[in-house]
């Protein structure tokens, strides 16, 4: 159990530290922790990217064009399953007078020591009802 | 990696499963592979749901207000981590002549020897670009 919570940390701690750099318009945050094989979806991307060398692709076509003044991680939580942990949250990110709202799921793997992301899935909060 | 391609196809075959009564307004497909701890994002609501009481509650006003005409399930593939294991897919439904283009990913965990959905993120593929 205490390493479940200490699991729950590190994927937690490595996810606002790449999020915080994402949001100074460095994507490299990202991009290292992300395994060879990550797959990726945002809303706007035309289908799933798959491998790190095609999200490199993307990632570096929006280096620089990013900020986030500030955000709320609102209730992230970790299911550990072995060497595998789902982090889940909700996000609100705010640029200027302009507010987003995220939903987010992270998939990481444990690797030779390392916590890796597997599979990133950002969507947007759009509370259609 | 002979196990690997058997949960592959184990993971698909119950998605499937699941999605084709969920066409027909059913959702107890995938209530009955959901697990008591499941985490639920979706487009429509405000933030994640958490744990099958609430995802059986919401699901529940759906029940026969759903229905697709046909489908095309694109490119699944399945990322597998000892007893856990990552499904994405995109997937564009048909209703009359109305077209959605969603992302899905589904994270399952190996129970006593069942594969149950412990993540479900459903999310529009906008492609906004």
């Amino acid at each position: 159990m205490n390493d479940e919570k200490d699991v729950a940390r590190t994927i937690i701690a490595l996810e606002r530290a790449a999020l915080d750099r994402w949001g100074k318009g460095n994507p490299s945050g990202y991009l290292e922790i992300s395994a060879p094989d990550v797959v990726y979806f945002d809303p706007f991307l035309e289908r799933r990217l798959d491998g790190l060398e095609a999200l490199t692709r993307y990632y570096e076509t929006l280096r620089g064009k990013i900020r986030i003044d500030r955000d709320e991680f609102i209730n992230p939580k970790v299911q550990v399953c072995g060497d595998a942990a789902v982090l889940t949250f909700n996000l609100v990110s705010q640029v200027g007078e302009a507010q987003m709202r995220w939903n987010c799921t992270e998939v990481f793997q444990r690797r030779g020591g390392r916590w890796l992301i597997i599979q990133t899935h950002w969507s947007i909060t759009q509370h259609l009802k």
